[in-house]
């Protein structure tokens, strides 16, 4: 088996864009497992704008060590293994890092995929994004049948699986998503309306298409498409937190806070965060309840596949430029 | 008695700071009273920021019209009556408006004000603002002993009460005023920390005084002081949005949005508004427990009174510049 392992690692914290500056490209020799322990080769990585807030500083987690591989999660193999709980050939998701190999120990922390699951899947709409669609929406948006839902970065692997759940709960829902095409796919799949906001006025787009006032904004990008949701919330409105894809390369000093949050106290309505790894336990209920929805066809879902784990600083950046269509994912073997 | 009746009434519609420009003192003729009406004599306003929004726009009510009298609560008496339910001599508190007098009809928008209580009382520890303070903390907040609670505006009318409430439930309870008398005024009701936001740094001074970070924050202010706030806020904690005085006064382009938002979801926090007018069934019993803790020298309070209507927007702009200490009044007669 191979003696090196090729990294991508940490080379210096972004303050604003995240650019190839960012990172660096190094092989190192591969350490022997120790009992207990797994070696496992990587087979995609997982993109997600969660990880531009690791390389910056401390927030939900510590910030990535600069000459640390780049912490992500993935789907990997076990190629070599002294623990009884991965036996080679296991498919494991976990955070594997931006590296073609990489030391596990069975735990929690490591989720063995089924056979007949695809990775792709597993990766999106059945992992943490999927994951994240279900109990934000569900759990902190807690919509209704009837009420109106508008989801921003519609287009995501988060936001159109967002979409599609408030579909199948009877709500009215509205998506905003920066391309025509993005547009157009989002008509395909079921949502009501969509907003496109490089060419339209946002703010004026959701008095037309919000005609009851808007009941949950499930929220992935801040600046100023917040804002006019907040201006268009309904009495008790809820604002699920889920990102800020907008704001994350802004040097702090030119974040864009919501100007409009007071009104917040005029409609009664509450702008709340979470993180998906809280619902843990409930992880199971809701795969198999998203399975059933893929199976029947009233979820639909796309990954973009890039190749190459050299590619990885590319793929991270496409969200940030609002270039890819679905799930990131790169793949680092076969 | 009297034919005429001085009001002060909208001008011209601010859109950065308040000042005399805004209002016009006028006498217009006192129409007589119909069937089911009374006419109150004002004798005390009560002068709250929300009085600032609404004179710009609608809001949770419409926007005050120009020409009208300033929307405004207050207590007056009953001189004369054609209502079976309103008599000569009985104490009301309601919506009466910046005016000496006001046609009144009976209903659940206007309480009678029992014997015994002072007037000062009742329009503020005792009325919406000591009301505001009671829900919003205890229902929005939902502090539990032990917990860290901070206050913004602590030394006004709603801020004070907050936290002495929050002490009574056994929080740890630092407030945030702007002078040096305000502080040492919360330190002799019990408050645990002060912070003189025009001499010290925030930031640094709520990680000295939280260390165990902050489960409840109650904002009277908005601005940078809500971001040093939301910087410090624990996991699970909830900002209660009460106001913004900072903010009322901006022009809307310059407003100041929290741009430490998104730390709400590294915490899993929320932020939340309200507004005291949908606890109304409940006044009643919120009340009586604040008397019992006022009687009980638990809750300590102040009233800032300002003489005459004509002194009305004089009275309003203090709130702007921090220069009232306490509940401000205006005495419009005796």
């Amino acid at each position: 088996m191979t003696q090196t392992n090729r990294q991508i690692v940490l080379k210096a914290r972004p303050k604003g864009s995240v650019g190839p500056e960012h990172f660096e490209s190094r092989e190192v020799p591969l350490s022997p497992i120790g009992e207990g322990e797994a070696l496992v080769r990587t087979l995609y990585l997982s993109i997600d704008p969660t990880i531009r807030g690791w390389m910056e500083r401390d927030t939900y987690l510590p910030a990535i060590e600069i000459g640390a591989p780049i912490r992500s999660a993935g789907a990997g193999v076990v190629v070599e293994s002294k623990s009884d709980d991965l036996k080679p050939g296991d498919r494991v998701f976990t955070l594997l890092g931006w590296q073609e190999y990489s030391v596990q120990k069975a735990g929690p922390q490591i989720m063995t995929i089924p056979d007949g699951v695809a990775l792709e899947d597993a990766l999106s709409v059945f992992g943490l994004t999927g994951l994240t669609a279900y109990f934000g929406l569900l759990d902190v948006g807690q919509p209704r049948e009837g009420e109106t839902v508008v989801v921003s970065g519609a287009a995501g692997a988060t936001g159109s699986v967002v979409g599609q759940i408030a579909k199948l709960k009877g709500c009215h829902v509205v998506g905003i998503a920066g391309s025509e095409a993005k547009c157009a796919w989002l008509r395909s799949v079921g949502f009501d309306e969509v907003i496109n906001y490089k060419t339209e006025d946002v703010a004026a787009r959701l008095r037309e298409t919000c005609p009851k006032k808007i009941d949950v904004y499930f929220d992935n990008v801040g600046g100023p498409i917040l804002d006019a949701a907040l201006m268009r919330l309904g009495r008790g409105g809820r604002v699920v937190l889920c990102g800020g894809i907008s704001q994350y390369d802004v040097p702090d000093e030119k974040k864009y806070g919501p100007r409009a949050y007071l009104n917040l106290i005029a409609v009664r309505g509450r702008m709340q965060g979470f993180l998906v790894m809280d619902y843990a336990s409930r992880y199971m209920q809701a795969i198999m309840e998203l399975a059933g929805w893929v199976a029947e066809g009233k979820i639909q879902h796309r990954t973009d596949v890039v190749e190459g784990l050299e590619r990885a600083p590319e793929a991270l950046m496409k969200l940030f430029s609002g270039a890819n269509e679905g799930k990131v994912l790169v793949r680092v073997s076969e």
